[in-house]
């Protein structure tokens, strides 16, 4: 009998879903439109139908497998009550009562579970990725924002209400540069792909850099990818904002070591592909802002999911969290 | 048979000591000399015999005591090890095991246990005070410094090696004010007492204010008793002191409840007595600064613990945490 389970991760557009084995492998997956006329009953029949199928194929490849439940990965997911609640990027208004709605529909599964994809992404680095037998650490998530996940003597961190975490909009600077949530000054409006992108243009701006290799796209064009290629030919100002944004992202990390204490640090997405060019000054500007207790303990540590799989991989992971209770 | 636990509060100068009954009322307490000589073996003999008096005086008065524990708050108290580590005001060098040589002394009690001060508090409240019932809260101490204890899921979050909680070292403007402890922008050196008095002098600078009641003060002279009352009197200087701190309180508190979403942070220490000047705008601020997602869901509160004997009330709290196990 080989144990799987099914990971599902909702975005705005896709719904991604995938059979996981015990590895952390994706054996099948499957895609299907997350609704956006917000009809949940119509959107969990989708859902249902697609995960349906994916288990028959995956049991035509090894009658023997057993799916233990399924995982959920979504924006606003709320862990406690098993709700989607007033995501802006989704269709479906007001709370969703999504764990609800797809037990229902699967009776015969032990665990169906839903959290944050930062959070799934945490609890994804526990089960299968750098973070095994590791009880305290953080993973946070680069993108087109900052999302982040706590554990805490093994467990995820959910809060009085199921949405701790939330360290992207911690305040880095007050007063500072408007974050998408509407506040100032927050970690994701300076650490994020966007982000970085917001940094090329100050720094540009600053120089009157029309040397730049950045200099010749638009703000719509510019992305952390072009920044790392352009710090990859020595340009100046897509090194400095490597350094600042490695500089930002340390002070963040200090502020979080200073509440938890953790072993490690674990980064995700996009902008981690530019490895040293964002790590060495994360790790360095983090030392120079810690406590000295704190210091020379904490490691920051590429996250070993795969890019691709990994929202679905990290939401399949909640299933083996579940039935450890 | 009535239950007791001793409470050991170590100080740079004094060490107090209580026996505390199961509703956190102190029965007998007593003051030794922390030693300045730095002579370990000694002060463990002075402390042991100081807490044998008080456990024979309380015997005296009933009994049928039973003594469950001690329970220590320390600077640089390490949980897991039982040890003080490095604590900069105290005379002991290195690594101090003081869990192990009381255990020695006192082989016939249950549970000795060891954390900071502010970890101490945060445990007291839980166990005596206002957090009675709740999982999820934040204490924060107010003093010369500002510590911190963090509560999740009913248990205090001590982290990967025994120091987590240290959320007046997060940086709260990034190059700002030199913090005592080197460090540079930390909320200790905005929000503690002594933060409080040089937001006063900037201040003043700031608008020559010769009309100020705290212009007559010299730095050394000035605190935050005389800033209370010199607000309460209407002194424009007081008032956009206490607005200011409450204001940096408010993005610290929205920065750790966007960490750990607690159902509530608590206030101790001498600048609380200010009431709503320190509340009402840390109350706002917080609101203004937090994700919608967290808005009018968190409560900002007065510790229940007596200002007089919380030290020792937190700490022997510390010995029924340590039973429940």
């Amino acid at each position: 009998m080989k144990k799987v389970a099914i990971g599902v991760d909702i975005g705005g557009t896709n719904t991604a879903i995938g059979v996981v084995d015990e590895l952390g492998n994706v054996i099948v997956k499957d895609n299907i439109m997350t609704r956006t006329d917000g009809d949940v009953d119509l959107y969990v029949d989708d859902l249902t139908l697609a995960i349906r199928e994916l288990i028959k194929s995956v049991k035509l490849i090894n009658s023997e497998i057993e799916v233990m439940g399924i995982g959920i990965g979504a924006p606003n997911g709320n862990y406690y009550a098993g709700t989607i609640e007033y995501a802006a990027n989704l269709a479906f208004k007001g709370i969703v009562p999504l764990v609800k709605l797809l037990k229902i529909k699967f009776p015969e599964l032990q665990a169906i579970s839903l959290t944050n994809d930062a959070n799934a992404a945490a609890i994804g680095e526990m089960i299968y990725g750098g973070a095994k037998g590791m009880k305290n650490f953080v993973m946070f998530t680069l993108g087109t924002g900052v999302g982040s996940g706590i554990v805490v003597n093994g467990d995820l961190v959910y809060g009085s209400d199921g949405f701790a975490g939330e360290c992207g909009h911690t305040t880095l600077f007050p007063d500072g540069r408007l974050c998408g949530c509407g506040g100032h000054g927050h970690m994701e409006a300076y650490c994020s792909a966007p982000g970085m992108k917001r940094t090329a243009f100050e720094l540009m701006a600053k120089y009157n850099a029309n040397n730049s290799l950045l200099a010749n796209k638009s703000f719509i064009e510019l992305d952390s990818k072009a920044i790392f290629e352009a710090a990859e030919k020595g340009d100046k100002v897509a090194l400095e904002v490597f350094e600042l944004t490695g500089k930002w992202l340390g002070i963040s990390f200090a502020d979080t070591a200073h509440h938890l204490s953790p072993e490690a640090i674990f980064l995700f997405g996009g902008p981690t592909a530019a490895g040293d060019y964002i790590f060495k000054p994360a790790k360095e500007s983090m030392e120079h802002h810690l406590l000295t207790t704190f210091k020379n303990k904490i490691q920051i540590l590429p996250s070993q999911l795969k890019p691709g799989d990994a929202p679905i991989v990290g939401a399949s992971a909640l299933v083996y969290k579940e039935l450890e209770k």
